[in-house]
């Protein structure tokens, strides 16, 4: 689980919880029909925006960005100078034993397409393939997300409104048009936090997670294709280590050394 | 029918009238001459801002963007593949009979072309310029939508400013101020109806749907080139796999295998 | 004459007046001074932004755009075809008197050239400087009217601001308050107006217009340039129907047969 | 001087101010302290956003675009021709003597260079770095009057918060509630004209003052080259006159034959 | 330090405290759960938006950002010059003492592989690597700081909504009207100084740090490359120069000929 969006959003829901508390109590916050209209129509303007497999893909998408941490890219590159080690010694043939234990699905196909000898340029193309593909489901997940962040604004507003005419169509008893606004301006509330707090941060993190788990494909594929080849352990190493930040190749060459 | 379009704008519609109506009633909300600023300023806007033509064909690409859907990729790839075998076995002229049983005209022209012995450049070069225009299509029903999702926000300002100049040059009578303020919001609340619960949600679809189109004619393209080119179907189909997503694949292989 | 670009004006302009007019009377609209500081203050401001001669040379700009449209491409390419013809069986300099008869000066200065026996890189070069200058214009046409949509409301908020600060220095006599706010207001409605009537639809149709008038000088270019290396006719037409979209490709093949 | 941008300030004030005077008395519109919000707030945001010397160096930036107008692309391929004629006749070294007599310090450098015999590809480099470097110079003050443009509206809106939260909490004695919300309205009005009528549109301005002295230093370079190859004049001419829009291309012709 | 932030900051405090002091008490300006709110919120939302150690490491960035300034590109190239002229007289190999006096450890990591031998692609993608590696954490830093200029005013906005609520639901009293509403305004200002004096000009300033910092890594880099290979230490200074502006170029030319 991802630390940080747990924090963020106990947080943040914290704090509001906290300010209005402090000053009023939370029942006069709570309104379900302003629920509904924000909720409701953010959902509604989704579904017509993309297509149904879009939507009810999300839940995958999110469940994956945050609690499936793709591979750290420094212990994969571990894995995958073993499997090279493996493969220069006992040879290629050998790896195909080694498959059974590893839970990536991505490497265990990657690798039985190089133990099959495949044409080495068809195992880039479907890795690739693949790669894009994963690509493009997250692109779909964070665009739901930004959609969401777009919409809640426009349907609090839109909530907001709706309670103004009524409030004043029947301005005759004065005593309720405080609380009448007050009911109005929460759809408003609701839009902004449901965006701000939730939609739009959430698109932000998908993004990251996205190129975390990209690099990690991208360190994969480069690997399968330098085994197959037939490359020095160490050669493997060093192409597939030019993915790395500065900071974590010299954590990892003095780890070697050490 | 697209489902999620349907549904979601019901579900829009249905929860705003439910806040509406489980509050106050729907024929305070219903201002016929608010009704005409909003639609006839946004149309007109859009008259001004788009060619005729345009306009007039936005019709066409929403009802095709909604109601005939684009053949499913894998259905397609398995027809390109049956005609790719009629070809092997008896000849790429034997597929002049099977067109007569095609629905989708660009799959006749194209395989026409191929039996017809035209240079493969000259049908690649005729097939594209069949899908840029197709994607021009696409691209300027979006871009009325959106225009109309800009525009609509805008005249509901417009009116709800012209609402309060004649409520404010008209409070001697105290008593109508509300009544007055109120209808003049209905155009703002019309406004940001008709641009985040149709206009722009629709504009998003479209272009979802356009990339589909577009996806499903490439792979028509890519298999007449495949199959006037005298290839194996097997590796037709191989071709044409790239194109779609490895979970969509893998579904494919198995039911052939099967 | 566009007639879009006229019944969308004219439906907007009817639009508001007629909701105006229904509730109120058009003489309380009208307000000089908002029409001063709105007209006035986005004129300035596009002073500012723009050199002297892309402001005055604006109106020829939108002139040609919406007076003279671009020809045909249709009828374009029937032209070229048959200059083609001409000078393929009388030879090329037979061209030259043909180009007395010939309206579009883009055209005569293109076979004149070509005539000339001037070098056909040559030819290419000084016809697409000419097509880049004339996008340009109509870039800074378009600049124009965009700097006029954004200029045109923030002027409209100042003149509100203007007029609401004299109203709260006087609010000694409540029955002036009302009045005085509704003409504040109307400097915000005549700058939503000219905005999103006005202004933002034109720049839109501009770059429409100016796309269509490219695409038939590029018909040109092409046409003259292949005219000069002495294509046959049928080949002449072949390429320049690439630049058609396929529906009038397929109309104009009828037309040919027919 | 140019005169567009002066008319501009002139008009846009003299409205504003006329506005003012025709309704109410200018005393009442000028406010020290929201002068000083508006005006060191976002200076104050200009100053953390960008170093001190873009800051300091914008003066000059802003001098040079308003008041040294760029040559003329017309007089200057007429100068580089001239220069290319004497270059021919009497020798290149002949353009030494010539180069007192000029002005502009980035031709005498060019010529100075051709003149010495450095290596053309040296020279290219040289000038096409101080031209970049004239780009950055440009690039950085429209970045500093677009980021004014951007936080003179915000501490506008601030400064009327600190006046609204100021008057909210005295709201004892009704008969200054009008006149303090007039005060606190002052800042709003004060960052809308300063981003809309000042900063913004001098943004603009400064980005085709850019352009067109990027043009003549284009000009200059290429000019500069074709003299050190040793062009024919006519041909440095056709070279640089690629330069024109066809308009001034073909005055100049005529101005030639005449 | 970065004086035009610290005085950029201390001028926008002072002149928005001076302006609250002198009209008002700067405690009535204060509300512990206001900023609770705005701080809280923002950094919440930015702690869902971003992983952690993107959070953790801006304080990092900031501080190198603001006090370890680039090394000047001036001072930089003579320092390579000098490694130079060492390197042609006395061997590559003498560099290695020479490293025990660089505090720069960039320089060192390049020369230390330079004398080692490296092959030159190595070094230079190692170099480049390390480069990449330091825009991508000033790109975070960035996004950060742009993150809080986006969710400050959001949450500020969302503070303003609470109070209103509040305020509205007790409207018995209205002697308590104003403070409330004063009270509800003090997030929205929060929002927006934290958002327009800090975040958004701090992201700007970033990134031209940023910049500063990439081109003096460039140049070292050039400069190692060019030392390895033996160049004469005029040719070093020559390729480097060309990273500077034509005024410093001028300016270093002259020191030394000096």
């Amino acid at each position: 689980m991802d630390i940080a969006t747990l924090v963020g959003l106990l947080v943040g829901v914290g704090l509001i919880g906290w300010a209005v508390v402090s000053r009023s109590d939370l029942t006069s916050f709570v309104d379900v029909s302003s629920v509904a209209i924000v909720l409701g129509g953010s959902s509604a303007a989704a579904l017509v925006s993309f297509p149904l497999r879009h939507v009810s893909g999300v839940a995958r998408v999110v469940k994956n960005a945050f609690f499936a941490r793709p591979p750290e890219p420094d212990k994969l590159i571990g894995d995958l100078v073993k499997y090279a080690e493996v493969a220069r010694r006992d040879g290629i043939l050998s790896l195909e034993n080694m498959t059974k234990n590893i839970d990536d699905r991505f490497i265990v196909t990657g690798i039985q397409m190089a133990v099959d000898g495949t044409d080495p340029e068809l195992i880039e193309q479907i890795m690739s393939s693949e790669l894009e593909s994963v690509a493009e489901r997250h692109a779909a997940g964070k665009a739901l997300f930004d959609a969401i962040g777009k919409y809640a604004p426009a349907f609090g507003m839109i909530g907001t409104l709706i309670g103004l005419v009524i409030m004043l169509q029947h301005m005759d008893d004065p005593s309720k048009i405080g609380p009448g606004m007050a009911v109005a301006l929460l759809t408003t509330l609701y839009g902004a936090l449901l965006a701000n707090l939730v939609a739009l941060p959430i698109a932000d993190k998908l993004a990251v997670r996205s190129q975390e788990e990209l690099l990690a494909k991208m360190i994969v594929v480069r690997g399968v294709m330098s085994i197959q080849s037939g490359d020095n352990p160490r050669i493997v190493e060093q192409k597939l280590m030019t993915f790395l930040p500065p900071a974590q190749r010299a954590k990892r060459g003095e780890g070697r050394d050490g």
